[in-house]
C-alpha cells in the first residue's frame, strides 16, 4: 500500500466537488505514477472545516474558493507553512500574482494554476515549460467560454444577444449574473496572467483594457458573413515597440485564422514566437470536471517532478479489426437497378449507405458513397463481392471516413 | 555569473545546428529561470568528437543523431552514467522504448522526448503531465507534416499525387527518399509512442498497422468535396473492447472535426477522455528551429523542475494605442458621391478601405466596410468626423478585425 499524500481542499463548489470525486477515482493510477497515493484529508467550506487544522494535516493545499478574500490569505499562509499550493483562481493571480509568486519562491514551494486559464487547455504549462526558452511575440486567446457560446449562438441562428444570453443561462454556460463574463473582465484577468508569464513583466488586471460583447447585434454578424468573418471575444497580449499591449475586445477573424473555428463554450489560445511560428491549444474552457482535471494535473506535478516514464501497468492486446466509416467509389454500368444491387450486396455484410452521388460518364456511371461505420473485415468482404459483380467496371476504391458523429 | 550547465550534443544536422544556435541565443533567459547557464560543451558528429569524452564533460546529453544505431547505445550509456537525456528520435523510442525508459528509472535520470512527436506541439508533455491523472480514451493525430503538405496541395489545386510530392521536395517539406513519410511508417512510429504513454501498455512500431497516401488520386479529392470531406493521413490510438487499436491510414474528415482545418505541413493531435471531453494541440510539426525549441523546453525541464514562477525580468510599459483593422457599418443617404466622401474622411486620418458592401434600404443605404490596420486613435478620430457628416444617418458601428494577413 502506497504512502498517503494529504491534500487539503479549500472550497467545495462545482469544481471542488468534481475535483474530490475525480481524485478518488484516479488515486490508484496516480499512486502508480508518483509512488504516493493522494487523498483529500480535509475540506474547508463556509459552514465546515477549520483552516489551521486542514493546513496542519496537508502536504498540499488546493484553493478553489475563488475571489480575493479570504483566498489570498489562505494561499499565503499555506505557502508560508511550506505547503505546495494549486489554485484555479484567476482573479487572485491577476490581482496579487507577484506577491504570491515571490512568497512561493521565498518558501521554496510550488504554486501551480493551470485551471485558472482556459481550464484543461494546458496553456500555463506550455508557457512555463515548453516555451520557457522561447521569445514569445504574441498571444491570442478565446479564454471565456460563456461569451464564445453566446457569439456562436448568435452566428448560428442570427439570434439576438439577449436571447443567446438567456439560452446560455438555461444551459448552464452563463451565470445568473453574467457581468464579469460579458463585459470582458473575466477574460482580461486571464490575459493579465498569460502576459505576465509570456513577457516576464508585471501585469495586473487593472492594466488590461477590455470591452465586452453586450453591444454586438445580429445584424453585425449577418453583414460580417459577407466578408467571410467570424466574431469572437479575443484577448491579445503582444509586444508593441518597447512595451506590451494587453487587451480584450470583440474582433472579427478571417476564416484561415486558427481561432476562427473555435465554437461553443470551447477555449483556445495561439502563441506566436519566431522560432516556433505558432502553436494553438484548444479544448473545453470551463466546467467542473475539466477544470478539476487541470487541477489534478497540477497536483501530480507538485507531488513529484516527472523524472521519467513510469513502467507499463497493462499489457493490452493490440486489436486489428475495428469499426470504420468508408468512402467507396467505383465505375458501374449506367443501367437501372445498379444502385439497388450495390445496396443489397453492401447490406448482406451489414454495410449501410449514408450518402451517395452518381454521375453519368457515357455508358458508364461513377458511383461514390459514404458508408456508415462497420467492422473493417465486413466492409472489405462487401468490397470483394462488389468487385465480382458484372456491372462493376473498375476496382472499387475505399478510403476511411473519420468520426461521422461530428457531422450528425 | 551563473554556473554552467554542460550539454553534450550528439548529432549536428538540421535540428542539431538549430538547437546549438537557439540555446546560445536563449542562454541568459534560461539562466534566469533555472539559476544555471546551459552551454554546449561537446559535439559529436561522424567526423569529429569522442563520445566518452563528451559524456564525461556533460551534465545532460542531447541525442539528435536519429536511427537506431549507434543512437541506442549512446543513450543507454549516457543514462547508465547518470546523465539526463533529451532525444527527438521517434524510431528509437518506438522500437526500444521500454528498454530506455526502464534504464532511466533504474538510474534515476530523466529521458525526455517532446521533439520526437509533432515537433514543438507539446503532446508528450500534455500526456505525461497535464493528463497524467486522466483516463485517455482516444488520440487522433496528424503527425507527419510531409504527407499533410502533399494532401493539402492535392486538395487545393486538384494536383496529382506525383506533382504534389515533387513540389513538397522542391520546398524542402519532403526528403529525396520520401518512403518513410508517404508509406505512413514515420507516423506509425509516433503513434506507437503516444499509445504507450496514453494507455501505459507496451506498444512498438511493429504492432502498428499503417497505410500510406501513394494511392490517393485527385479524383478522390474532388468527389469527396461533394460530401464536404477533407482528406488527411490520420493516426489513431484508441481503446477497443479490452484492447487497443493503433493505426495510421488516410481518412476523410467532416468539416466540424478539429483536425479537418489543419493544413500544410502543420501537425495536430486531439486527445479524448471522458472528464475533459477533448483537447486539441496544433502547430508546426517539423523544421529545425521548431524541433530545436521542443528540445530546449525539455532541456530546461531536466535542468530544474519548475518549482515556481520566476521573478519578472522586465518592467515593460503597457501600451494603450495599437494598430487594428476595423469593420465599420453605418446608415447613409442613398445618394451619389456618398461613398467617395466617406473614403475621403477616412483617408484624412490615414484609414483606407479594404472591402465594402453597400445595400439600399429605401431612401437610405447601409454601408459596411473593412478598414486596413491603423492606429486605433486615428481610426476613432475618423469615426467621430464621419458621425458629424450630414449624410450619415446612424451612429457608426466599429468592431475590430483580427489579423488581416491570414486572408492575404
Amino acid at each position: 500500500m502506497a504512502e498517503t499524500y494529504r491534500v487539503g481542499l479549500l472550497g467545495h463548489g462545482t469544481v471542488g466537488a468534481a475535483f474530490e470525486q475525480l481524485l478518488a477515482e484516479r488515486a490508484d493510477a496516480i499512486a502508480h505514477i508518483t509512488g504516493v497515493r493522494p487523498e483529500v484529508t480535509g475540506v474547508l467550506t463556509r459552514s465546515r472545516g477549520d483552516f489551521e487544522e486542514i493546513l496542519a494535516g496537508s502536504d498540499l493545499v488546493v484553493e478553489l474558493i475563488g475571489g480575493i478574500d479570504p483566498a489570498r490569505d489562505y494561499v499565503l499562509r499555506a505557502m508560508r507553512a511550506g505547503k505546495h499550493v494549486v489554485s484555479a483562481n484567476k482573479l487572485l493571480l491577476a490581482s496579487h500574482g507577484e506577491e504570491l509568486w515571490s512568497t512561493a519562491r521565498e518558501h521554496n514551494v510550488q504554486l501551480r494554476f493551470e485551471g485558472a486559464v482556459a481550464g484543461v487547455v494546458p496553456v500555463i504549462r506550455v508557457l512555463q515549460e515548453t516555451l520557457a526558452g522561447a521569445h514569445v511575440e504574441r498571444i491570442h486567446g478565446i479564454v471565456n467560454g460563456t461569451t464564445n457560446f453566446i457569439l456562436s449562438e448568435m452566428a448560428r441562428g442570427g439570434t439576438a444577444y439577449a436571447d443567446a444570453l438567456k439560452r446560455a443561462q438555461e444551459l448552464g454556460y452563463a451565470e445568473a449574473d453574467p457581468t464579469d463574463d460579458v463585459t470582458g473582465k473575466d477574460a482580461a484577468a486571464k490575459m493579465a496572467i498569460l502576459a505576465r508569464l509570456a513577457f516576464s513583466t508585471p501585469v495586473t488586471l487593472d492594466q488590461v483594457t477590455y470591452e465586452g460583447i453586450e453591444h454586438i447585434t445580429g445584424e453585425d454578424m449577418n453583414y460580417a458573413r459577407d466578408f467571410g468573418l467570424a466574431l469572437k471575444l479575443i484577448g491579445t497580449a503582444e509586444r508593441v515597440d518597447d512595451g506590451i499591449s494587453v487587451r480584450v475586445h470583440p474582433a472579427f477573424l478571417y476564416p484561415g485564422h486558427p481561432l476562427a473555428s473555435v465554437n461553443g463554450s470551447f477555449n483556445a489560445v495561439t502563441v506566436e514566437s519566431e522560432a516556433i511560428t505558432e502553436i494553438t491549444l484548444s479544448g473545453p474552457g470551463a466546467g467542473g470536471p475539466q477544470t478539476a482535471s487541470a487541477v489534478i494535473g497540477d497536483v501530480i506535478s507538485a507531488m513529484i517532478p516527472p523524472a521519467s516514464t513510469p513502467e507499463t501497468t497493462a499489457s493490452l492486446p493490440v486489436v486489428a479489426d475495428v469499426k470504420s466509416a468508408f468512402y467507396l467509389a467505383m465505375e458501374v454500368d449506367d443501367e437501372p437497378g445498379v444502385l439497388a444491387q450495390v445496396a443489397e450486396v453492401l447490406g448482406m455484410q451489414g454495410a449501410s449507405i449514408k450518402s451517395v452521388v452518381q454521375r453519368g460518364l457515357g455508358g458508364q456511371a461513377r458511383l461514390v458513397m459514404v458508408i456508415h461505420p462497420l467492422l473493417e473485415s465486413r466492409f472489405y468482404g462487401a468490397v470483394q463481392l462488389l468487385a465480382r459483380m458484372p456491372f462493376v467496371r473498375s476496382e472499387p476504391r475505399a478510403i476511411r471516413v473519420l468520426d461521422e458523429e461530428f457531422n450528425d
